[in-house]
């Protein structure tokens, strides 16, 4: 059984690209992300997923990126919100975490050379983040020729890396449509930027909104547990 | 003045490297990682060298890779001593740290992106290095590719992001003349992968290795304080 490494944040993408992982016969290991990310629900969400979905292992590696700065998600900035999909798409939003798919994806590498995996799913999408220059399509590539250059497997399997980004040109309704088809149990998904204590998710930033379209133009029931306003 | 961000880890190579991006009238934003290595005392080096040469700026951004495995640097594995020229360059020797250059330039382009450099300095060596495949000079270009795919900052001014490394074809001796010519302390810098408690190097792993032949082909006394043994 061929190994794979997802980037797994427990949000609706990652979750549904780790079940296409798993579809496409690969044995999963998730790896996470402690980096200083203003809300520490996301961490319990990825670990609670990767459990439920039965992951061969799941590893959350502390990479603290608050001393960069230059981000609403993990700086004291206030993360937008009631924004319509034109303001959205319009520039990189305050929540760009600065080379953030980069790093997650580096520290994927490396674990994936450990481990003797080549293959490296993450949820990229290019439909609903437009605005972030590490969800294109010429991104990925230049971070497969790279992740072939960098190590000593990719060195030695002359190129045998890929970076697989399975959603990457699906609309949200696309993707929650593959993921129930699969059988992903979207309520515990997280996908909100700044959520109530108790977890329950906003309802009105960028990527509640997303969301919260995306199964509506799915037509399917959204479970989430939003915050009642 | 133009800024750029320098990986510093406190040892000759990336000491030399800060030197040469100051001489070329850079104003310095030093980096460094605490990634879970095994000798803390780099971090206090690190520091060091940064207060000692001016930077604008010294950040240390964690980073555990002690999760991910695979190196003699980061898990309990025994660094290897005593080795010649011809055993070292042979193959991907123990202290390999997986992707550990894609990681941390990973980082500072994060960084640089925040700080409006689009510079970035590493002092990455192909001739003593050349087991490591993230020493290359086709990984470093594939890097600086990747930097402008990457960013905000890259796509909007059109792949100005660059990766230095002024040191990459040079042999030791002439590393450690150059940091010398432009004043250069090496007493301050520190190469060891296995030092004593109280910071003495080891004299016998490859790092210590390299850097005992560089001074002497420099005909320069190093000013290292060695383990008596």
């Amino acid at each position: 059984m061929k190994k794979a490494v997802i980037l797994l944040s427990g949000g609706v993408d990652s979750t549904t690209t780790l079940a296409v992982a798993q579809r496409d016969g690969f044995e999963c290991y998730a790896i996470s992300f402690d980096y200083g990310q203003r809300h520490r629900y996301e961490l319990q969400v990825s670990a609670a997923v990767a459990e439920r979905m039965s992951v061969k292992r799941h590893l959350t590696v502390p990479v603290d990126l608050r001393g960069i700065g230059g981000s609403a998600l993990t700086d004291d900035v206030e993360v937008p919100t009631d924004r319509n999909a034109e303001d959205m798409a319009e520039d990189i939003p305050a929540t760009y975490v600065p080379a953030r798919n980069t790093i997650f994806l580096s520290i994927a590498l490396g674990w994936a050379e450990v481990l003797g995996a080549f293959d490296i799913f993450f949820g990229a999408n290019a439909v609903d983040y437009s605005g972030y220059p590490d969800c294109r399509p010429e991104y990925i590539s230049a971070f497969e020729s790279l992740a072939n250059l960098a190590t000593k497997a990719g060195v030695e399997a002359a190129g045998q890396f890929r970076v697989h980004a399975p959603l990457l040109l699906l609309a949200k309704a696309d993707i929650i449509r593959t993921g129930v088809a699969l059988g992903v149990d979207y309520r515990n998904t997280y996908s909100c930027y700044a959520p109530a204590d108790d977890g329950a998710a906003c309802g009105r930033c960028d990527s509640c909104l997303l969301r919260l379209k995306g199964f509506e133009d799915a037509g399917i029931a959204d479970p989430t547990r939003y915050q009642s306003v």
